[in-house]
């Protein structure tokens, strides 16, 4: 099934489970792909189509029941079993992402940070997560079922601590760190390239005509 | 222009651009859609299509000179301009996002951090930005020639923050902050979803019959 859905399926997926989330929340029980595809700007039969890849979800004439789609994008995103994330960098970005509200929201539990500054190690995120010595990933992954790992290290490090996290068993890396990463293959790397956003914005003030003041 | 060119194509550029910047450093003078197609694992036909909105930047048997597609994607992309960024929220986040030296290497120069705690003020991120009263931004902003703001504060008080941002007339957001925001017509807005590439992973995960160890 993963090899036939893209990525920008899957991502899509998430979108529609975050918006669904909130209409659950407002008691709401039913949604239109039409009420979809406007609240995402997208086309309301590629919606359809996304959603088809997993079986026949909507209730023609009524749309989607917002608590059985909300379940199924759960089932299939993977998110109806608990998930033990590491963090490897305790700094500012590895904090920031050990305290990230979103990431508990879905069920992702940030259960270890990694450092390998004997300064850091033993001390705790606000929120509580335990920074061990990254000589131990592969001990403590072991013991906590850590399946995914976040990379919040310098670039220069970066591909050196990817294999520590492969040598450790874990299949699933995500990748905050500038420059491009190799992984075996069996192991799924996907890098947040941060610049891009930036960059999204910087051809949306060019193509305006407004932007930098020299 | 921009109306025209979807994001999903500007992101491609970004990309193409980021490897360009490889080749172009390793000396590599010329390439084809064929050689960025297996880079990127997309079509060859996708990547001249993305190309040919903006004039005939292929030479016949050739293929694209690096230095010229580069300094034209550059110029499609506006980052030939200096652009001055300032980020809202001086927490583990707006330092780790201050100091990403991703930013940089294209032309984002972050000018100034912003944060409503009297403690937080005055203070420098590691790079050396400063952090400026909240309430000065309006001020800082005509002053130092902002045009995008970062949204790095907690969800609870991101829309807020924004409405700020808007009413000192800068014209692009790029929010990290949980949850969704408004801008009036005229303000584009980019949020960076943490989550969704974790959920992704997730999918792998479940979809390969790997992943959690409840």
């Amino acid at each position: 099934m993963g090899d036939q859905v893209s990525e920008q399926t899957t991502n899509r997926l998430s979108l529609y489970l975050r918006f669904l989330n909130e209409l659950d929340a407002d008691g709401v029980r039913t949604v239109s792909s039409k009420v979809l595809a406007e609240q995402f700007a997208l086309n309301a039969a590629l919606i359809r189509k996304d959603l088809s890849h997993f079986g026949d979800l909507g209730v023609r004439g009524v749309g989607y029941v917002v608590k059985d789609l909300r379940q199924r994008l759960r089932q299939i995103l993977g998110l109806d079993r608990r998930l033990n994330v590491a963090i490897i960098g305790a700094g500012n970005l590895g904090f920031a992402l050990a305290d990230y509200p979103g990431f508990r929201q879905e069920g992702f539990r940030i259960v270890a940070l990694f450092d390998s500054l004997p300064g850091k190690v033993g001390r705790r995120s606000r929120s509580g997560v335990l920074i061990h010595d990254s000589r131990e990933l592969e001990r403590v992954a072991r013991r906590e079922g850590i399946t995914i790992a976040v990379i919040a290290v310098p670039a220069a490090s970066a591909q050196m601590v990817v294999n520590t996290v492969v040598e450790a068993g874990i299949k699933a890396v995500l990748n905050f760190s500038p420059g491009a990463l190799r992984v075996p293959p069996g192991v799924k790397l996907k890098s947040v390239d941060l610049t891009v956003s930036l960059e999204s914005l910087s051809f949306y003030l060019a193509s305006s005509g407004d932007g930098a003041r020299m």
